[in-house]
């Protein structure tokens, strides 16, 4: 089972002071670039894997989605997703990924942020969307880019010019990364790349789109500390297919 | 038109001795990973962009293919490789990859290894790639992998217990980078891993594998420095295919 930090109450009360989770997608540097990634969602049966507070959920109603599921580890996120959504259109569940099963071709769309990588079998999940979705679905998701997960100690570091520098080591060596983030020994799942990518592609998905995030020079402008995001990416950003 | 660093007399010097130059296949530690992508090769018209020495030009005959045309831009790299060659079906010709053009639809695969970082223009080469190869046909190529690239110092550091870090900085601002490698001034281009995958996609090939190299443990066992592989990934394989 996935462990779900997200209903420790210490982590559950920083992680809602984040941008993204008072301003919603307005407050997620990335949003316009996964705009673009996204397809015409009007009549889609769609499903939101860690839907979190479910901003993007209602998001996809709002352009048009017929249904929306969205599915998530923890009481405390689907709690205040409920609270928030007046749509009876919108379902919210608790699962877990790692052993989720869906019903088969019922979803014309999956979208996920952020979440795979707190899943260890990457593989079964990537089979287990693939299986749920109609032939030629859409499939966008993000996770965290392998560069800013691998090291032993992922941080800023300086160089000889005194340039920020992120440092990488262990990129090969796949499994279990410790953090702290809001609270100690969050686990996620560091894969390189070349794995993430071959397992979506393995489970019979295209890749269609890919994208490191990166910021504007307007976002730059407005919000100067995101100029970082450029040293390194933070963010993997993927759009795929359903073979037809 | 690209830098001709190869017919540098120093640089083609230094380079001749690199193990990969004196061993061939055997003496490049990524080759038994990019073998594992390289589809049957019996009866088919290849064309390998930068061949270089001719080592891989040789063994694909060896693997049945009809005829192997093998582009490189130093004239010094094709007299060896004409030299070391003995085979009516293999054919070398000088040209910038940056401004070559090639006959529609005239090759059944394509083959590059370790020349894409030295052009500028990726996205051109790309699409001419694309329009000399018959539907379906496969491609195969390494290049600089991203990590390894990007940052204006590229070197080892040390984290606070000691262990080797790779610098990442400036991943997203793509261009060229210069370096010291047997000559001073190298010109490189980096593109980020979206760029670089996106451009394949864009020009009409389909992702189907990829791989960033990194040493089994009977490689290291052998050849102890290949370790540090593991800590950053130095190459990026890619296979792919020509949409049918």
């Amino acid at each position: 089972m996935a462990q779900n930090i997200y209903d420790d109450p210490d982590f559950f009360r920083g992680y809602s002071t984040l941008p993204r989770q008072v301003l919603g997608l307005a407050g997620a540097p990335e949003w316009p670039a996964i705009e673009r990634l996204m397809p015409a969602l009007a009549g889609k049966r769609v499903i939101d894997l860690g839907c979190g507070f479910g901003w993007v959920s209602r998001w996809m109603r709002e352009q048009g989605a017929a249904s929306v599921l969205g599915i998530d580890l923890s009481e405390n996120m689907l709690r205040r997703a409920s609270a928030d959504t007046v749509d009876a259109a919108i379902a919210y569940r608790i699962a877990d990924l790692e052993t989720l099963d869906l019903p088969k071709a019922a979803f014309d769309f999956a979208y996920s942020a952020l979440t795979f990588h707190y899943i260890a079998n990457f593989t079964r999940l990537m089979q287990v969307i693939h299986c749920a979705l109609t032939p030629g679905a859409g499939f966008v998701f993000t996770i965290e880019h392998p560069i800013f997960m691998a090291a032993a100690h992922p941080g800023w570091m300086a160089d000889v010019d005194g340039r920020k520098i992120w440092p990488v080591n262990g990129y090969a060596m796949e499994g279990e990364r410790r953090t702290s983030w809001f609270a100690e020994g969050v686990i996620k799942y560091h894969r390189t790349m070349a794995t993430t990518l071959n397992a979506v592609i393995g489970a019979g998905f295209v890749i269609e789109r890919l994208d490191e995030f990166a910021p504007s020079d307007r976002q730059i402008a407005e919000m100067p500390e995101l100029a970082e995001e450029r040293e390194r990416p933070m963010l993997l950003l993927v759009r795929a297919r359903r073979d037809p």
